[in-house]
């Protein structure tokens, strides 16, 4: 059945970004380590197109992130890199993946600012959703025909569907740095969201936890 | 050779304690549930006396914990109990743990009250400390003998212990829970400390981490 998760690398202190993101930076200052653990992997590089690599425990948990993906989620800080009016650039922001996404599948972006839909090469088409996070649902949820609906972030969009009840699973890859200072993933929560702990996974240099939300 | 270390569970959202602490809550709203993976275990219940309990992986992690302890340290809110004149009390206050608490070592609780020490049952005695988490950390070693040095909390004290640079290990329980306000444990740091990871366990209910601190 169709599940609403999400996959993201967070520091020991809780930030899934550094503090003073900027276009240049998007992660934050430190914020590159989040992902230091995934980075030499075959299952990360080969995304990339890049050849060789190392293989351990974490290479399932990638595989697992991308398997069974019908559509996706995101704000548009993701898409659009942080303040700035992407939605008026000449030539028009298309994100920040160049020309073959790693999406391969409809992706909905939340907005205020319309646009007409974005087809990319390699199956991504960027849906820009004026109409809120359960609008924005709907549409994925018909896209996807069955497959999981993944939220690709930021910190604001996962807790704003996590307050809504309507996310199935979570995913955190803890890295063992502490930022100190960012984005917070977990805050801003309503009380009373129950989980279940599915397994966590023993990693080189990260601890993968999944959960289920309990209803 | 003599670690100093702690061992805290902690929610998802990173609280080891809840909001609205007092005296007769000390773990604030929903905190008593960061140790519900605990409650049920021989491992714990056999510490407080009592019979029969459940045994799964967390069991030798709390044996861990308190294996080759020689001393302990604690802040003072965690000897009594949030604000309040507990040094004033009469009779004077002698901790949350009655007459045998389970500590069975030597305790230095940092406090600005200077107090004669306090030996109750089972070889704990409580040392007052009023000049410092450095000269506490010299009367621990002093007294540990070549065993571990373990921090019993709160926040605060672990906090100033990793900023000074004098922590060896980390050891985080996560909890499936969140707690929305509190206390957070890793709050308040300065840049700069590395951390490698050393396992993580998956048990019921609840992922065990160990880090070393690198130097």
């Amino acid at each position: 059945m169709s599940k609403l998760r999400f996959s993201v690398s967070i520091s020991l202190d809780g930030y899934l970004a550094g503090p003073d993101q900027t276009r240049q930076a998007p992660l934050g200052v430190g914020g590159e380590d989040l992902h230091a653990w995934a980075f030499p992997l075959v299952a990360w590089r080969s995304r990339q197109g890049l050849p060789g690599g190392e293989v351990n425990a974490s290479g399932q948990i990638i595989d697992e992130t991308f398997a069974n993906v019908g559509a996706y989620i995101m704000g548009r800080n993701m898409f659009g890199g942080g303040p700035g009016p992407w939605w008026a650039t000449d030539p028009p922001w298309t994100g920040w993946w160049g020309t073959n996404p790693p999406y391969h599948t409809p992706v909905f972006v939340l907005t205020h600012h319309a646009r007409e839909p974005l087809p990319l090469e390699g199956g991504t088409t960027f849906h820009f959703v004026t109409d809120g996070l359960e609008s924005a649902l709907v549409q994925a949820r018909a896209a996807a025909a069955g497959k999981d609906i993944v939220i690709g972030g930021g910190a604001h969009t996962i807790q704003q569907y996590l307050a809504a009840g309507h996310v199935d699973e979570v995913n955190v890859s803890i890295a063992p740095i502490f930022l100190g200072g960012g984005e917070r993933l977990f805050d801003h929560l309503p009380a009373g969201i129950k989980l279940e702990q599915v397994r966590a996974v023993d990693a080189p240099g990260v601890t993968h936890i999944k959960y289920r939300v309990a209803r």
